[in-house]
């Protein structure tokens, strides 16, 4: 313990709490995603599985970089791997800071646009990549809940489908002619398997679209609250018009069935 | 012109081929967008003068970004000037390489990502600054047309419009206190008067959500051919299912009134 990594240290004492609130108020909490720190992975995975067997978390929260290092690199790997063994789902939060610039001239994101299309962007590469080093054919089935509906994959089907069937045509640097014949099903098939989260700031058309891309078991009611509206965004689920049965799915039954409540 | 820069001559060459190419074979190249380099703004306003004058151009097509330098640059003023001078059009394309890396870990973006989602972000930020510097403002009713129909906003639109009314609250480096208010509208309305095209590479409900933001009068077919197919870019806009006289207006009415054709 005397050598336990700080942050490990900190989602352990985050994660007690969390059950803690669970174990008062479980009319209003019926369930948590545990943290995990992966600067530590053996840290990590011996965290997750005290959280869900001891303390009853019902999946765990993990981000779209790790300081830097996307979540293919196989250093992660058992993450995925104990989240899979226990068919509960990961949260994939996006990360990003000022710190990465959108233009060369610039030494950082100005106007906020770190968050506002940043975090998407991240949560679109991520996702990707996660799809390209074969995550859903090592774990068939793994449930990974991304935030604001997808990111960018619903609106660019059309990009990441035909458009990525040429992966390496437009990149001398490295190959990729193997990524996507070393895939069991056609690439886009994948991002399918995600799950989205409604957390939209009460936009609806784009809602519409994530729907008809994840279809109505793969996305999950989500507010972003309190930095987003909740009354709005209940609004642009209801505004679906989905029928009474799709709806309850979207609002609760889809969290109900992934975190086994 | 013996120290004109040489992206000017170039774009002068590169303009008068297009014109000769309209005058060969009007019945398939009924006009075109004149080239221009932003590297010397001055050559370019006289260029696209002399484009839209002298050959015929009908309208401009720049980049989202100019060697790094963003668009909202003072430097770049008299370019946006010169099109609502003649009231025709500018294409914004998006520019990012690989180079521009995904990952602080990385020295580079990895499988393509750069261009798949890297370029409707970069659109997606070259958009709102060009809202948040007041361009609408300085030229009401100047018409840009955004390329993958209109970058991330029509699906994050929420994030814009709710999201981003409390720019300033999420970054301390700067004080973005002013821009909102320094706006004549409210900020989201801007991204309206933006037009998108229809090159989503066959995408469907991306298409619907683009349409559903701009509005009918305010998305232009476009394919992104050879790169993306014709004949699945054509079945997008007709699936979408728009009455006949929609569907005529996005195929080729706006176009026809945006161009002067």
């Amino acid at each position: 313990m005397a050598h336990e990594p700080a942050a490990t240290l900190l989602a352990r004492v985050g994660n007690d709490a969390m059950a803690e609130l669970c174990a008062k108020h479980p009319d209003r909490f019926p369930g948590f995603a545990a943290a995990l720190s992966l600067h530590d992975v053996d840290g990590a995975v011996a965290e997750a599985r005290r959280a869900v067997r001891g303390l009853g978390a019902r999946g765990v929260q993990i981000y779209t970089n790790v300081a830097g290092i996307p979540l293919d690199d196989p250093r992660f790997g058992p993450v995925f791997a104990v989240a899979a063994e226990h068919d509960l789902p990961i949260w994939l939060h996006p990360a990003r800071t000022s710190a990465m610039a959108d233009y060369a001239g610039e030494s950082r994101s100005r106007y906020e646009m770190w968050w506002c299309f940043g975090w998407p962007y991240e949560t679109s590469v991520a996702m990707t990549r996660l799809v390209f080093c074969g995550l859903f054919d090592r774990h068939p089935g793994l449930k990974i809940i991304t935030h604001h509906c997808g990111g960018m994959i619903p609106y660019y089907d059309g990009r990441i489908g035909a458009g990525m069937a040429f992966l390496g045509s437009r990149d001398k640097d490295e190959d990729y002619s193997k990524v996507l014949p070393s895939l069991k099903r056609p690439h886009l098939d994948y991002f399918r398997d995600f799950y989205g989260d409604t957390a939209m700031f009460g936009g609806r058309a784009g809602l519409k679209a994530g729907l008809d891309f994840f279809g109505v078991d793969h996305v999950i009611f989500a507010t972003d609250a309190p930095l987003a509206p909740i009354v709005e965004s209940i609004a642009a689920v209801r505004e679906l018009g989905l029928p009474p049965a799709a709806a309850e799915q979207v609002f609760s039954g889809n969290a109900k069935r992934l975190l086994k409540l």
